[in-house]
């Protein structure tokens, strides 16, 4: 990602800045003329875009998953794949997003491959977001679950080589796994952690997809208030590091 | 609030440009330095500041009601309070706010009354945000209240004083009761909703207190994308109507 800063510099001024006249505008308080302007550029080769956020707990959030509707509050759960979609929907009205949110709890990558024709295949998105990994060696830490590094590549593998065939317009989008280090998150976790972080990292440049540095995000983010503040537990974050993700998501995302 | 136009839209560029850049620095894409003069800035003149967000289901989304910690991403539910929240605690990290959310599905304000001891004095607020009128028209209408437009006006002119007195340095956000002209909400709703509306604005004029002029929000974004977009039922916001709130929440606060 070293290259990527100077481009998503003003990339990230123009959004937000576009974002704020858009909701300024919405909220009557200014831009009333602007903000036609700037809806108009935000629809701008979108149309009708499906998005699936794919993942564990951390995607997951509390969704009612008996909710099936896209853009339904109770179903995106209180996380980023909510605040993403409220960022979304609420700044570019006139476009057309249809967002769903399929993370599960405690899911590895054997569970989503176990279910993602259902959870993804038959959903046929446009953008997919794939979060999955940390249980993956929370669970065998555990004594839960016997998955090495190698499992992981190899099953992950798999799922994307297959995803790509049968979806080969989706835009797939790899989340970096990551934790804070605290809580739950000890010395043993690594530096195994560190070596499935490269997996995904490695698969995304294999398959060409697009990536977003989660784990850099939070180490900055843990400089400026230590690592309690973005996740008690060293794995879910706090409402502020599900904002923080989905800022840098819609960012890495190019929406 | 037609005075506030001009003044609102430098503020909201400048706020959501310096947003912009926190989180875009805190991510790791862009404005390592700048980051650090606008955390600065939105750090001047605010240290911990305790904010509790009151009202009824809107308010409430959902929200675990076990958890009683403030900032707990659980206890904030998934709606605007959630969002402010995630906003001001993720793109301000190294200031210190403690957010609360104690609203109640089915609240009116005589409910309010009931529980202003706990839910609002305990808490000692520095800001406190209400949102709080369209069950007492709703269950009205239902038939399981007899409240007319002035016990809403008596009631809660009641609490605000009282509020004033208790909590004398305590900054009050009147929200605008708000309806979508779609779902529940229909003709026999009106003129009594408006006058009910009409008694928030009155009572923020006669306390001198700040006013989030929902309604106003609402419509213009009704005019984008047609009411059910922002709330299926007329009553409880979408994700972007609850992000939208959120964005003009902070905005009319002056956070």
């Amino acid at each position: 990602m070293n290259n990527m800063p100077r481009q998503h510099d003003s990339h990230s001024r123009r959004t937000f800045l576009q974002t704020s006249a858009v909701a300024a505008s919405i909220a009557g308080i200014s831009l009333a003329s602007n903000s036609k302007v700037v809806i108009a550029e935000e629809e701008k080769g979108k149309g009708n875009i499906t998005i699936l956020f794919q993942g564990d707990s951390i995607t997951d959030a509390g969704r009612n998953k008996k909710e099936s509707l896209p853009n339904n509050a109770a179903a995106l759960g209180r996380g980023y794949p909510a605040m993403v979609a409220g960022e979304l929907l609420g700044t570019n009205p006139a476009g057309s997003f249809s967002i769903y949110n399929r993370g599960i709890s405690g899911n590895k990558v054997p569970d989503l491959k176990a279910r993602w024709q259902k959870d993804c295949y038959d959903v046929k998105p446009d953008i997919l977001s794939v979060l999955i990994g940390v249980n993956d060696i929370w669970h065998k830490l555990n004594g839960n679950y016997a998955g090495t590094v190698e499992t992981y590549e190899t099953g992950y593998r798999e799922l994307l080589k297959e995803t790509q065939e049968k979806l080969p317009k989706t835009k797939i989008i790899i989340c970096e796994p990551f934790v804070l280090r605290c809580g739950a998150v000890r010395e043993n976790w690594f530096p195994e952690f560190d070596q499935r972080q490269a997996v995904a990292r490695k698969l995304t440049d294999e398959f060409k997809l697009t990536f977003v540095p989660f784990q850099n995000m939070f180490d900055k983010a843990a400089k400026v208030t230590g690592p309690e503040f973005w996740a008690r537990d060293g794995v879910h974050p706090s409402v502020a590091g599900h904002m923080l993700m989905a800022h840098t998501w819609i960012e890495a995302a190019g929406l």
